[in-house]
């Protein structure tokens, strides 16, 4: 598409080279040749001197020099780009009903109407899959698994026995349902060597409605009972659930974050990445765990904890102070230490 | 089930209603209607009167107001539990010897007697499987691999060329063994330029008996030689194994831990949850490594180390104290201060 | 291969038992009978009166006792060792060109010359796959997506629609190319409910030439326009890379670190394991972020950062000190206040 193809969708005026095919979209920092850009507030001004975008959309009074090509002046940029976006996006694969011929289904599943099942996708006895439901290609979906309505679920996730899920969920590649609690009792043996027995997990993983959950995150069974993950909560990538853990409702889980055992997280929760929640606690609704944060202890409801062990957010900044608050110290000491000696003369 | 059918398996008596079908167990907490729960000591008393179980195992002595419908009164409350916890566990998939029709099996393979190998999975050339293994769907088993007798492998587990296991592991799923270790050589070109060399990876991954590996966890080949983890290790998910890292016996390793190259662990080890130890050091025997906590020397036998750079557990309780410390110090240089300054005068 | 035999090959001489059939290669602290190692530098001499390998190269001109059976003296250990290592490794599959019957490669995909295609591979609409490609068995690849010349893929990988990669790029087992990035927007419902809304990611992931990942790593797509990957990076296992992250050329990502949206990483920096980069801030050319590090704000050209939030190296040193400092402090407090009190008497 031409800069004035653009142009003319978003009912916008070019100025410079309106012949210019634009490949892609991107900030404009990260732009290049071919790319059209956007000047998101004046705040990146600077950046239109530098930016390598062919193109840029830009307000109906902005005025200044730029090393983009052409401009497009359109009333609102930041919407004319939200617009414009899906226009470059890579085209995204219709999954038409259907069962591909490779799919290996047991006879007693139970498959729900308009769904689609791609290459190699493994689906054993007794499991129950919801209307609408896109199972994308070499996934796992064990014995009686339950799959609410509309699920996705891409590619390499394997969703072990018994676990179930609500409706409009989405799993990424290599989502890991399901797994075995880590649960062993070392014993001690007479003759002074250790066995290691397993503890059996019986439980199940249980997914609320509109759980969506990041490429290669693993989410273990429970001891009994659920590890369960309540209705709008959003998992990131990498991230680790223990078994019984509970989750609330519309809470996020950011990247490499981990949840220990029967550790309870609450409605509209936040945890940053490589945030770790230790076993047994409870971080009560609407509290923050910061990135790299160490929770070891209850987290009370609307705090926002820093450091490990973690602390609230404020108690975290001032320790930061302590390096200079230490030198400070020596000087007064040093000082308080001289004056001591001429009176002592 | 219902309670009374609960009951009567489990030798007690019911009080309340006996008619309500208990679809689960779970904990006083973590209890919903048709969940049947247990008072595992006097000290969760408290749970007692917010469950939402339905029905709950106490003793035959308990008594005190409850929000559950129903109790069942049994000698040992958390044994009944433990007996009864099977009977409302997933029904674990049965799988008979046989080999899927759709799995791919080189000629020169060699499968032992009683073997289930589940649909789409691919056995290389030379491999080698125990008696008694099941291999499930979708999982990669590269040349000469050799896996020992009735090891469990989850579906899409990964296992590349000439990888060795014992008798009885377990390999959960998205396990990677025998990836690449992480071997660069930058090269300086005489034009200013770096060219980054791969160092050839010539070794393995070694696993000894009863070896148990969690979703996602990755463990790169040596770099010549053997990475190596001893029998009856246990290994959360997510975690990193380098290459030729040497880990002991009955050791375990909490999950989204990492342990760099060549670092060797010793027997009865705890590493745990997202701690780091640094390459070619040692944790000796029986020393822990607390969770977050980043060693970058050798850790005596038996210790217990935390923080980052680890230091022993005492030292870094002590390390705690330090703002507190500090707020003091401050206060006494002040009143030194104005004492000063009146002998001054 | 006997001794004899690996000293006749190496143009050395044998001392000891020239019989002993060696099955690998490992260092002193590492190995057990039936291995062969060397003598790395003079710093290891102590090993060789504890080591467990069968045989050790060692210098021509090497004298002391030792416990293994065989020595093999040739005039350089280290590159002897390093020539030998390759006829103990494990025998590489050879992938001939060709298209495992198994696989399904849609119509429209085009594939280059020479390419090896495993089984059960998926290759969706549209998709290229360049010249001498290795795409082992059970891989993913989505519509539109384009793969350079020379690439190996290993097995279990899953790269979405559109993504893009270069020529000689090396993708370990169960990589997840192009998942969505997180991007959600609570919104505050009339009735004080929370809603949810996805935000869409139309964006890619593009990689570089001879860009290596290690198993199970993560990078997501864009929200629009490229996460980018820069020519000659390696990346470790396990790693996290979030959505319109740029990494520039030849620089190192070691394992279980991530990089938050939006953050530039210029080239030759190294993030060590466990690190982890916040959004939007720029980490400049050749800069280093240590082990467990938290970048918060940009880091300048060349500098190396400690700690969590991120410190120069320096400072971090200092800080360590800290402990120290505030113990001394209080006995320096308490002399004067001592001192204090005998003038004031």
């Amino acid at each position: 598409m031409t800069v004035q193809e653009i142009a003319e969708r978003l009912n916008g005026t070019v100025e410079g080279d309106g012949t210019i095919e634009i490949q892609a979209l991107a900030s404009l920092q990260e732009a290049r040749a071919g790319d059209l850009s956007f000047l998101h507030s004046d705040k990146y001004a600077r950046q239109m001197q530098e930016t390598k975008a062919s193109a840029v959309l830009v307000s109906e009074q902005w005025a200044s020099p730029t090393t983009a090509k052409a401009l497009i002046r359109v009333p609102d940029p930041n919407g004319a780009f939200a617009t414009a976006a899906p226009w470059f996006a890579p085209q995204e694969p219709v999954r038409k009903p259907g069962i591909h011929s490779t799919a290996v289904i047991a006879e007693s599943a139970k498959i729900g109407a308009d769904v689609y099942i791609g290459p190699w996708t493994v689906v054993e006895d007794g499991a129950v899959i919801g209307d609408g439901c896109v199972i994308e290609a070499q996934v796992f979906i064990g014995q009686h698994v339950r799959i609410g309505k509309a699920c996705h679920i891409y590619p390499q996730v394997t969703i072990r026995e018994g676990c179930v899920m609500g409706d409009r969920c989405i799993l990424h590649c290599g989502v890991r349902i399901g797994g075995d609690g880590y649960g062993f009792n070392p014993v001690f043996q007479p003759d002074g060597t250790i066995r290691v027995d397993k503890i059996p997990q019986l439980g199940i993983v249980e997914l609320g409605n509109d759980v969506e959950i990041g490429s290669n995150t693993t989410i273990d069974r429970a001891r009994f009972g659920r590890t369960r993950i309540g209705n709008s909560t959003k998992i990131d990538n990498l991230v680790q659930i223990g078994h019984n853990v509970q989750v609330g409702d519309c809470s996020g889980l950011i990247a490499q974050s981990g949840v220990a055992g029967s550790a309870r997280i609450g409605n509209g929760c936040l945890i940053w990445a490589q945030a770790g929640i230790s076993g047994h606690i409870t971080v009560h609704d609407m509290a923050q765990v910061g990135p790299m944060a160490g929770v070891s202890k209850d987290i009370a409801s609307g705090e926002y904890v820093l450091g490990a062990p973690a602390v609230p957010k404020r108690e975290f900044a001032k320790s930061l102070m302590i390096p200079r608050e230490v030198a400070r110290l020596k000087e007064e000491v040093k000082a308080l230490r001289e004056e001591l000696a001429k009176l002592q003369k």
